[in-house]
């Protein structure tokens, strides 16, 4: 019966140790950006084929812009890694928000494997800037694109978002690929 | 002096004869597609690049298209070899109008390679219809498709012809190939 007691107290204890050196947030959710450095094909295969899609439709509306949303006079490799993890969580928060508008039964499901990929690396960059760096402050440069990012969300139409968003996909995720190669994007 | 008249005369004789087996005409201008059966990669990056520097500026006027300029419901494959050489003759006369209009000097420099290959598949196309199939008569599905094209020539706006043809290449491209190809396109 002692025995069985002391078996007993030792894995409380040692329960409690193990909880106490990796707690289970951070263990389910840590900064990882490597699946990031080199996309798969088949990811990047499957946004194609919705950008030659929506490239067939695009025109049917409206989508004159009244400026370039993602135009920028500096390369994302200028910036520290942490204001490339904030410009590229706004860049898939504006395209996720644009792939989820109501659509064509067709379009939404050509649509839907790029926008589970996208939203998932937008998650990813989400508890990497949650964990590593919470309180970062932008730079000047990036500032005042996010300012700029953040007007013509306010005052460009639906149609002028959505086909700026879906247009510059390469760039977003080659500017993704970018934040997860850290210092080695030059 | 009798020697050297026989000589002139038999120059003479020789040149007409050789004028009458190869006609200068038809030994300048026969028709030959084979080199669009595998395009350059060198060609289509140009083209890439374009495209990519066309959609960053695109947005930023009018481009409402009433209906689509190159939708089709059946394959260039299902027509013709005469057909097709017709379709895309017709597709790449639009091409080429759109990207001699006025422009950007950035994106005049970007457009002149496209340009150049462009208008010589056109010249190669027109050759072709002119000594094989000089009296030939569209299908009823290509006529079809070729009274829509005139309609939206008409009637569409300058904007919405332009980002059409642009947004097309690839598809104008693979048309192009599908003829060069003849019968091994399935």
């Amino acid at each position: 019966m002692l025995r069985l007691c002391l078996i007993l107290l030792l894995v409380l204890v040692l329960g409690a140790s193990l909880r106490a050196a990796f707690p289970m947030d951070n263990m389910k959710k840590s900064c990882s950006l490597s699946k990031y450095q080199f996309l798969v094909p088949q990811e990047l295969k499957a946004v194609q084929k919705m950008k030659e899609q929506f490239e067939e439709i695009m025109l049917l509306s409206d989508r004159k812009c009244n400026t370039r949303l993602f135009h920028r006079k500096w390369k994302i490799a200028e910036l520290s890694v942490p204001d490339r993890v904030m410009l590229v969580e706004a860049e898939l928060d504006l395209a996720t928000t644009m792939l989820e508008l109501p659509t064509a039964p067709r379009f939404a499901e050509t649509r839907q494997q790029p926008l589970t990929f996208l939203t998932q690396a937008r998650e990813d960059l989400r508890v990497c800037m949650a964990t590593e760096s919470p309180s970062h402050q932008p730079s000047g440069k990036l500032r005042h694109w996010l300012q700029k990012l953040q007007t013509a969300k306010e005052t460009e139409t639906t149609g002028c978002l959505e086909a700026s968003a879906i247009l510059h996909l390469f760039q977003v995720l080659n500017d993704l690929r970018c934040t997860a190669l850290r210092q080695r994007c030059t």
